[in-house]
């Protein structure tokens, strides 16, 4: 398989010969207002330009949508996106939302979805914990998922999507053992300072839990609640000895599996 | 008060002296597909184009938006209305969706919200009845609100918005006792032929329910999931014999009360 980092939460894979956009933000820098009840929201998003044309990243066979908040599903990419496109949902509602935009080949994703032969397991997500997850943020915040990737000819990929640490990650870990896990860690918070995705304790949490996994730092220096750089991120790893299974891609950048 | 029909469920409504603009759908002719799940899908929205320039319909003091369906609160009203214009919503979620898109002027409307001396008072609507109301129909149908307006100097308003008859317009039609009632009459229908807002008997309903009140029929000939037409409306009526007290406006039709 190959991974390509794009920017924020948005990826290319490459998975068993077909090609898959991930969680698509395909907006110029700036474009968005700086998402309301956030930390850091006097900033425009995307914090940065694409690293490469748009026209290459929505050369695919299909798009995954992990849930439709703007850093994961903008403007550009209901725009710029072929109409007849296959795009994966994580429930009817979220495709209803997509189909609004035009597209008419969805797919809801479940326990066991097969495309040519690749079997992608929705799994679950948790976007914040505790209190957070009720009243007003519980709406806002929604329902999120992960996608496990798998194939008689690749390794196991899990797209752990916008989470926190917690039990669901575990069980997900321990059912399906993947060989590599994407884990957006840019320890996003939402006001006061609530973490709504993974920062350096939930990395940790699975880099035990996955001892013999690969992982991946996404969703990095993009999106302005996010509280984590990679800058910091790979000091994280080098004080705490974890550099040998921890990847910190800059936007563009590829890695083969 | 002075009405103006500007096309499907977006008014412009000057009362006591402040300007509002309700329900902003801006784009032109046919920049959105047909809605899923609808009747008549395959024709896209808006129907017919404004009868007016976008400058004079966002001139206004506050922005109500209803709820935020693609037809009340769209593209183009979040790219020209002023981010500093005050834009009321229903909900604190609303709101959120709203600040989502640059406004920060936002404001939650409750039983008796005080605007310059004007009362807004939020009323209860149903998208649609029964069964329809549960599982995804619920979610997409979502939630929705009317307003009344009072104002010592002016008749009573009461904008339905989008709701079929049901006790909770009986008893906003009882407790507040409208002068004008404006209700969203269009009969659209989601698949397979449910109808998610008023149609001709919803119409009768308030007309015998309100006997001293002017109707005004709005939401017409607009987007695709509307069964019924101006044209069949006013023959109803005039069959009926309810021409005397219920408006039908074309687009950019004014009215003064």
């Amino acid at each position: 398989m190959q991974f390509r980092q794009i920017r924020s939460a948005t990826l290319n894979i490459e998975y068993a010969g077909k090609r898959f956009l991930i969680d698509p933000m395909l907006d110029p820098k700036g474009a968005q207002p700086g998402y309301p009840a956030t930390v850091n929201s006097h900033l425009d998003n995307p914090l940065v330009d694409l690293p490469c044309a748009i026209e290459e990243v929505i050369d695919v066979d299909a798009v995954i949508v992990t849930h439709t908040h703007p850093d994961h599903w903008d403007e550009t990419a209901r725009k710029r996106i072929p109409k007849d496109l296959l795009v994966f949902a994580q429930t009817p509602y979220d495709e209803w939302q997509i189909q609004l935009a035009g597209f008419r080949n969805t797919r809801v994703l479940d326990g066991a979805t097969d495309f040519a032969g690749i079997t992608l397991s929705k799994t679950p997500g948790q976007h914040g914990r505790g209190a957070l997850l009720e009243g007003l943020y519980g709406q806002i915040l929604g329902d999120v998922c992960g996608v496990v990737f798998r194939h008689p000819d690749e390794k196991t990929l899990y797209l752990a999507g916008d989470t926190v640490w917690y039990e669901g990650v575990a069980e997900t870990l321990a059912n399906y053992q993947p060989d590599v896990i994407i884990l957006n860690s840019a320890d996003a918070r939402v006001l006061p300072d609530e973490p709504i995705i993974m920062g350096t304790e939930d990395v940790r949490e699975v880099y035990r839990a996955a001892p013999g996994a690969t992982l991946i730092a996404s969703h990095m220096d993009a999106v302005n609640p996010g509280t984590l750089s990679r800058a910091a991120l790979r000091r994280f790893l080098d004080d705490e000895g974890m550099t040998d299974r921890v990847l910190v891609p800059e936007d563009g950048e590829r890695y083969t599996f």
